[in-house]
């Protein structure tokens, strides 16, 4: 493998332990357990597996791999805190999750290391040339630790 | 830059900006503070931070960089379990943290992509020819992560 492949091959790896791991945790959860508050007054378990969902759905337009499959997610997960909108149940978050990752890891995988280094859909050709880290890989990569912090957050109290 | 100087650079980035997010935090806690539990009966944060301290101080070997600063944090922070030995004051664990990242960060801006993806010092020459990704990025990435996960555990509790 080249140093590039190499380098990337590092990165999907981890991306891929992290949600592999965030899976078994909120899969295996009950509705009455996903209900729980990470600490008093915080978010519930619920709230978290949903914005982490909904962050993931948004990958597929940010990469160039097409239309987001649950944009309604963001109403609920993104835009407001938790409580203030109805969540959806378990299953139907857990489907969500599957699809939606389901249509995020073959793409991922297909990606060269020079697609991963070329700019992603939310900064412009002009902006890119100023900042080229504004990349695909850089989005890889805090994705990857923002799925690891919220684990954190969750696990303890699941 | 090339591919793989735009691979690494993102990297470096992300590992920098969870370090500062850690100095921050730990920093600009009271003694008083970083006793609290990140949840009841759960590891104190003045633990979490000198877990982090130890494994950044394990680098220096791991990637070459030379020998240990403080190997005597693994008796506390990695081979016992919280409350099992007496922890050092905030302000020795700020100087040890401290000290250990200005070896590590000069150190890790000098290796080369190619230097990254070689084999670390816990694999032996024989080994890596089997598995080449237990690379020195493999590493830096889940340290990344690592970082991620304890912060995501220690914030909303500090």
């Amino acid at each position: 493998m080249s140093t590039e492949a190499l380098l990337l091959d590092a990165a999907l790896r981890t991306w891929n332990a992290n949600l592999d791991r965030a899976s078994k945790l909120f899969e295996g959860l009950s509705e009455e357990h996903l209900q729980q508050e990470i600490a008093p007054g915080k978010n519930r378990l619920i709230y978290l597996w949903g914005h982490l969902t909904a962050v993931n759905d948004a990958l597929l337009p940010l990469w160039g791999f097409g239309p987001r499959l649950h944009p309604e997610l963001d109403e609920v997960f993104i835009k407001h805190p938790d409580r203030a909108k109805p969540t959806p149940s378990a299953a139907e978050l857990k489907q969500n999750w599957q699809e939606i990752n389901a249509a995020l890891n073959p793409a991922i995988f297909k990606l060269t290391p020079a697609e991963w280094t070329d700019r992603h859909t939310a900064v412009s050709p002009e902006d890119f040339l100023r900042e080229p880290h504004r990349n695909r890989f850089n989005v890889l990569l805090s994705r990857t630790n923002h799925l690891a912090y919220h684990l954190g957050q969750a696990i303890g109290r699941s």
